[in-house]
């Protein structure tokens, strides 16, 4: 197995901090730290400096490279499950790199990305679930993302297939039975709705797990919303209230959030994306029908669609965003209550539009702004994360669900149709290698699949 | 004295660390860490997690910051001296973010820029030039501001002053004893050719250290070079082989050196800065006298100038060029020696050229790119680093060192002209003053001299 080290954190800070891991990390150590580490106890801190000419006893400055921390883990109890050491160095990119020559020099190899997981699954330290959940919670950016991926880390999600497999052998064990005492016709072995109950209820748990991706994969990249409306309603004004009403959630650390995220905000700790609609148009004038296929577009794109109106709108109008909106969760907004009374110049009366959330603004002054984003969080109907949470945010492992689900339904229907217990035996068996797709263990993994998932980790995790 | 808490790298990568550091650092962490660490062996790591309510036993997920690690250190062992510790989290913002918030809760307060190792110095562990080489080492970009920056944090400068301060302290007993003997005509001490030579010898060294100012502020900015010449002579050409050169020593770590530092290269461990004469026009016609005008401000403000010539110049350009590069490190470039055979078309004739460096080069196919950096090195004249390297990089050292040598000065006429002896040695005083103000030791600093110094730090150091 190779030794390998990585840059661990971003370049540009006060310390930077490079990882190594493999059963020569002490050996190479040695050549480049000024303490011999060999025999060093685990979990332990050490002071000197890396140098360039290790073997001399003393070094010119100029050979000297950095005075650092050491940090020293031992096999198994370390984060790869490997001999393994962190060193913390000064955050100059120079330094950084020079560490990183001097350590490929004396036998240290680049790590790949996410290789330093890739090794503590492939050590038991952690299942491939959990490994996902690393790179999602580096990634995690609020607190429905990161409470997702602690809770998969923490091996919640584990846990839950476990129990189906606890169940799904259950079910395998009474088929057997079944095959056993199949000779023994005065044995009255062939009812198999108890079978049938337990392979539904676990279908369902399958199933509601699979369904939990959508909302996954919508609270990691953000809930799409659509502002609509006449150009001059007050889009931009709404939208720049609302991103700058976030930006005031100033975070301890400088440079946090704008840099990296652009016309997002968080609700509630979840965030909503909103679709580009610069330019787009609201008419009924059939000259401009360009412009309103744009609104479409981006009406086809958002989960939640914010309506803003002015004046009542015309019954085609209402027609045709109702069509367009038929899947989506519509809010209805009158804007501009700072200059027309609510009850004044008009008042929504179609009664196609009663039964959607409505809520009156000011979008220029701010007004009702917080009550806007409890309808849109409202709206997006996510499911209660403060506890146990298990929602499935990687697409291999929602279908690897899907496949299971797909099994264990020619499993229901076997069991009904009364197909003979070892086919139906055969199919329980593919579900049972589905959940163990997800986790990884006990199945052979190709160096495919392996790569597919780590590649998208970031190197030096 | 109240425990600090700082992210100590750049947000963004696979581990994010926060600092902490203070008295109450091990019992704020009882608050929010898994274990106790009250107790903890100085330099241990511990493993466990970051929580939100500390108090149960039990953590539901949602509660859970992080999975961390928690390196301890006990003063007086420790960076800032004091107790403290660094959390090694998963990057994510949100995550560290968190922390950070928690450990505010709990008692930390956010750390100012460079408070770490202010309060190394204040607990002795380092003086002010060790202090500030920190910030240097931190920002070093290349091999030269690194050693220099090693050198000086590893004592080398304190060191030398150090060495100063006894010579200083030996003529100040010297003079003293001639104080004692005053009344004592028949003893023969009123020779001062001794103390002369002893306060010569330093003047001569804190001269030396002042005028390794000038070397250590260039290469902390970069060598200015101009490259000028007429316009289609190459200097564009040239400008982007020199840089694509550079661009090709490619560091192991990703997207190190493009996105801060543009337009600069470095050879041999040096960095030089072209200083930017787009649209600069070199012409005898009278009518461009404005574009010649912005070629002698680049110049002006360049250390090295390259001066590219495809033709024998003119007796006036070679006048007006002379006179403006004075006290410039000037080097004559011959482009185009692919399409010219260098004897051919012309040969630089004129005498007065004849000791200038020159170089013949083909910018467009690359052909002598590494002989012309190379005279460029040369033309920077650079000390030898390699050694204890001493130069000095601080305005705020500098002006103590200027400040010694103009006290010493007075200290040395007065000892030419007779002045007596307790009137030297308050002068004398005032020199050992001056370079007790560079390291800070037994020196009473304001909180103004001390901010001025460690706001130019990065927070989190």
């Amino acid at each position: 197995m190779d030794t390998i080290c990585a840059l661990a954190t971003a370049p540009g800070g006060a310390l930077g901090i490079i990882r190594i891991s493999g059963p020569q990390t002490l050996e190479i150590l040695s050549h480049v730290f000024s303490k011999d580490l060999t025999q060093a106890q685990p979990n332990t801190i050490h002071y000197g400096h890396i140098a360039d000419k290790p073997s001399s006893i003393s070094h010119h400055p100029s050979d000297i490279i950095d005075e650092v921390l050491v940090s020293v883990f031992r096999a198994p109890h370390s984060y790869t499950g490997e001999d393994s050491a962190e060193i913390s160095c000064h955050g100059s990119r120079y330094i950084l790199n020079k560490v990183l020559e001097l350590l490929i020099q004396h036998g240290c190899r680049m790590a790949n990305p996410g290789e330093y997981t890739q090794r503590a699954f492939l050590n038991g330290k952690m299942d491939l679930s959990q490994a996902e959940a690393v790179a999602d919670l580096i990634a995690s950016s609020n607190k429905a993302t990161h409470q997702i991926a602690i809770s998969q880390l923490r091996g919640h999600f584990s846990s839950e297939l476990s129990r189906l497999r606890e169940q799904l052998l259950k079910l395998t064990s009474l088929l057997e039975l079944e095959l056993d005492f199949s000779d023994h016709e005065d044995l009255e072995f062939a009812d198999r709705s108890e079978l049938l109950d337990i392979a539904n209820k676990i279908n369902n748990q399958i199933t509601a797990l699979a369904h939990s991706f959508e909302t996954g994969k919508t609270l990691k990249e953000g809930f799409p919303v659509a502002i609509v409306g006449r150009t001059n309603v007050g889009k931009s004004t709404l939208l720049n209230k609302l991103l700058r009403d976030d930006r005031a959630i100033v975070s301890p650390v400088h440079g946090t959030t704008r840099d990296t995220i652009e016309d997002t905000i968080d609700i509630n700790g979840v965030t909503f994306r909103f679709i580009d609609t610069a330019g787009i148009r609201q008419t009924t004038d059939e000259v401009e029908q360009i412009g309103i296929n744009r609104t479409y577009t981006a009406i086809g794109k958002a989960r939640i669609v914010l309506w803003i109106v002015d004046a009542e709108p015309t019954t085609e109008y209402i027609q045709e965003m109702l069509e367009r909106c038929k899947d989506k969760s519509l809010i209805i907004i009158r804007n501009k209550i700072d200059i027309q009374a609510m009850s004044d110049t008009f008042s929504i009366s179609n009664s196609r539009l009663k039964d959607f959330p409505t809520v009156e603004i000011s979008a220029k002054q701010g007004t009702n702004i917080d009550k806007l984003e409890q309808a849109i969080f409202a709206s997006a109907n996510i499911p209660e994360l403060s506890e146990q949470c298990i929602i499935v945010t990687s697409a291999r492992q929602y279908h690897s669900l899907v496949s299971a689900h797909n099994n264990l339904s020619r499993v229901l229907s076997g069991l009904e149709s009364g197909l003979s217990g070892d086919i139906v035996s055969e199919d329980l068996r593919l579900v049972l290698d589905d959940l163990a797709d997800i986790t990884g263990q006990g199945r052979i993994l190709t160096s495919e699949v392996l790569e597919n998932i780590f590649t998208h980790f970031c190197v030096g995790k």
